[in-house]
């Protein structure tokens, strides 16, 4: 059965770190700017030294400034968030020295040593993936009732009948907590509960319809008519699929505008930094994050994502994982900053439906 | 030379298209929806019967509504754009027996017969791209005098020193008459200018500089505090690259927004649909259209740029190409019905130095 | 249930068939290569008029030529098997005006109408799968007892627990009847039952043991010891996995060496010519073929594969699926003229997980 | 200008190195089978004590044993080639205490340090790739003269009559002293200079021309007639093109047969490892190895060759570079061990082409 790490404090009754002075801070001089020598944020454990104490910025993610408030709490900003008068802490070192402790190791267990060469150091679709799909399982078990599952779904994810209602089975027994995606997803999604097809091919058999491509125009221009997505459900015409099952089991959705989008459907999010809020106020959130076959959605969540989430006091990890059959989307999160996220290359149709197989009896 | 090909216009003194009735419309009983049975546009040339007149859709775009102005202008509207009493084109055929005609051959010539069998029937890394850069070359030096060119920018292009500077040696040179792209793209182009890298890695060289990470964001900070990218340049922080030399060349530059930026940078759109608005209206003039190495951004561009455009009263063809390593990309742009794109794949760094040795002396 | 669909024979008793003239030929008059205006075969049927009968050329495979045996019977011959004095087939038309008919439309139900415009042509990772994969399970549940299934496999087969041991389960339970593979699968399957690793990484759960670069050497050693896959198999040094399984229930395996092997093992074949001449021999009789992971050895087969073969004096077709995470790999198949060849975009592990899962209690 | 670096050599008048023992031996008693605990080359230098002397191991590859010959010389030998009677080196360690030194840092420069966190670690599309054109241009240049370059090219070099030509014209200015390939590059390169097309299509505008498909068997039908390569070079048939270039350069060739082959042409070699045996004797001598699009001659031509080469005496590092759009491809190349080999993402049409404008005028 899955266990929760421990997380190993770090030490800050050393002398080096007592010794140290307090952050330094500068104050705003303009909305939006932040002040040379700013701090800027990992999607690691920092801690900054804050009247005397050493203090964890709880609730952070990637790229932002640390700003502090009342003269002893954190927040992480934005620097489009940022107003005259906010004191942002100043410094770009990380071991302590300037009041700036950036902690790495603290659910590292104890180090195996390497050979000088192996093979196969990437993970590739060549990795083999069987304990990952089984620390999955186990995982979302525990998250379940003890966690924050939040899902990034990519549009492929209502292409195929079977994933789409894999899908939306996990969301009915409980196993998602928020559902973010784009336009495009909510969209196939009802073009497949009123049409049964994706862009006008039958998410079944592959057919092609007559006068398909009207569908998913169709799908929104009746959910624009409709209001909103939950009359859409309560209407009745839509009586599956993953919208439907966030509906019905109240799991928010937050639907990202994007500028390749027809419509929209009712309820998206047309300004993107609106919609990176609503993401990160999930994000803040989540204990386990699952992105598939989304490029754009999974660094955008990627980057308002941290390692570790403070619950109930605790400090624990957020998992990531990224599914697709692209080596290069999945390294990209990587290379974009995201380094705890674990990789699985697999069609999301074959990873959904193991995962509802497992999960749903 | 390059030539234009002519275009043949449909004959409408035959008299299955004489004796049909004019196009039937119906009025939008609530904004932004569509009433029922509304005909759709596809991204070729459709000719509506008004007035007893065949009048063509000019400045079109796909998966749009045709509204009737003044009883005799048609206009192409976004489902998003739609007002209360607007008089919507409804039908769903295409041969004209309700007025709507598509005519998808207006540039073919005769058709070459065909084999049975021929291997090697779609474009990949194996397809023969020599003929392609040679009339691509061709275009775009007709284009430059005559033409619109609009170009679309994933942020890799200035991830290499080279390609950066190709790009901007071709707009500096008048070989760009439009910049699409995203936060990521002018960001990085402004870290090149002031640090030399991307992501903090060193453009030339590959290095990782220390502290790199926080290039990108420095280069934001800094922007927002010159308040416009125009500034930016004037002060002369920013002496080459891409943003550059569409400032000095008053290169009009549509940055949207995503949900993964940083910043964003001055002038960046927030909202998308302004964002699609205004690379939609771009992609009216555009006669060319080159696409590098985004896949959102060149599926966004196709969806508002139709096959045809209007110069002086002619019909002539708008040209995409689309150009990525990968395939799957490629291929995407016509599943999502961009049909005239023509592909190459290629690394972008070497397709803009293949332009820009070729163009640009 | 899975049928088999009626073959429509050609109406050979039209006149126009009726009135040509016998299939010309030519002698061949140096080992190995043919007369001028040989004619080529395809995958598809093709019948030739011999002693005014028009008969089908059996066990064909593409890119070779027909030699006629005995004035009656038809030989499909590689150039390098065509000996002095072989009466080779010439002409290079194939409606039948020469002799020769190509015939494609065997197996072709009545076509649906298209129309003008669907989005997403090809097939992709995007592509809806359930149904390819439900008409799979019944295919094979009807060929294990009616038909002669045929895998190919890529050493990423091995490289999983999960895989290695439902491809294994898959034999054992009757649903392969040959195995096709290059030395690398049988040495990392091997490498599985000694150490638990491909490549010297633990296939459950991906560390890389200590010398474990040796690990694959070790296998082929320790196989060449014993002298051949049979001994080392009833030594008891190898107690799981695909050459276990394919040992013990006596099913054939083809491996054909590559210049890439390490060793080889015994019973590798050297030659290519060979091997391909082992493969076409199962290719001969295969009505299933499944190949996974592997461009090289899925082309090879596809090459000698034709598209359909007689059982029991009855034209049937021979279904050929190709399964990787790589449209280009997949696509590729299709250039190189496998066109009835059905792919899915999947990581092998999946694919073969499911089938395991569904087909073997 | 290129300047090789300097290998500093081990310091073996430590103590350490002073005062182990002679590497061990054991005899081989069957041939083509390794005594157990055989010791196995990487592709670093590695050094043995013999006769109380550390000697280098000259003409090394990875994975093969070390056969000491004459009690003073050591022989790099594949298992298969073992016989009965060879000492085999034993020994399982590395670090000199069993008489065996890998010696991995003999061309490295001092280290820079590192950060603790930089994006972008790994090589992709994105990669910043102008340098390392510049230092491959500035290394051609020095090894036309002062080295042995092998080339290994996959089928698509010969797809695009630009890559075609720009290669041919590199071999016709020095710039390749050995070709390894199989038999569809020449087989297409030779229906280039036949037909102007490969699989039927023309290699300059993608057309494809009636019965194109009968192309690439008639270019071998015609080889095999006249007898040899060269033969079909002189009769004046093949013009132009890369056997052509080869042919007139007294260039060798390595055309190794495939399972895929039709045909083959003459002097493709049938066996597999004679086909690796004459590989290596080009692996052998090589100072620099470029690879473009070819994963199985890639990884194949890696596993015959080490990182470093001894010149008159001198030891010197072996350069080799591997080009493909599929970073896929690039990374197995690493996973496969062959660690030093410099990847660049681009369509080898490209490359080709850049290699030709620079280095020939």
């Amino acid at each position: 059965m899955f266990k929760l790490p421990k997380y190993n404090h770090p030490d800050f009754s050393q002398k080096n770190f007592q010794s140290v002075q307090n952050v330094s801070v500068e104050v705003v001089t303009k909305d939006g700017v932040a002040p040379e020598n700013y701090h800027v944020t990992s999607m690691y454990p920092e801690y900054f030294k804050v009247n005397g104490k050493w203090i964890l910025a709880t609730e952070s993610r990637m790229d932002c400034v640390v700003v502090i408030v009342d003269d002893e709490k954190l927040e992480i900003k934005e620097f489009r968030n940022l107003k005259v008068g906010d004191q942002v802490v100043i410094g770009r070192t990380e071991d302590g020295s300037e009041g700036i402790y950036l902690y790495v190791n603290g659910f590292v267990e104890e180090n195996k040593e390497g050979d000088v060469f192996s093979f196969r150091s990437g993970r590739s679709r060549e990795t083999a993936f069987t304990k990952d799909y089984e620390d999955l399982f186990e995982l979302l078990q525990h998250e379940k009732e003890n966690g924050y599952i939040v899902w990034v779904l990519g549009p492929a994810v209502s292409f195929d009948c079977n994933s789409r209602k894999s899908m939306a089975d996990l969301i009915h027994n409980g196993y998602a907590h928020a559902v973010l995606a784009g336009n495009a997803l909510a969209t196939h999604d009802i073009e497949g509960a009123l049409f049964g097809t994706a862009l006008g091919q039958d998410i079944y058999n592959q057919d092609s319809k007559p006068n398909g491509h009207y569908h998913h125009i169709d799908a929104i221009n009746r959910a624009r008519k409709a209001g909103s997505l939950e009359r859409l459900v309560e209407n009745g015409d839509v009586k599956n699929g993953i919208v439907h099952a966030c509906v019905k089991n109240h799991v928010p959705m937050v639907l990202a505008g994007s500028i390749r989008d027809d419509g929209p459907l009712p309820s998206v999010f047309a300004d993107v930094y609106d919609s990176q809020e609503a993401m990160r106020s999930h994000a803040k959130r989540a204990t386990t994050v699952i992105c598939l076959a989304t490029q754009l959605h999974t660094i955008a969540t990627g980057n308002v994502t941290p390692s570790y989430t403070v619950v109930d006091g605790n400090v624990r990890p957020v998992y990531i994982y990224a599914v697709d059959v692209s080596e290069f989307v999945l390294n990209k999160l990587r290379d974009r900053g995201t380094l705890q996220g674990k990789t699985i290359v697999a069609n999301i149709q074959d990873f959904l439906g193991k995962l509802k197989d497992r999960l749903v009896d």
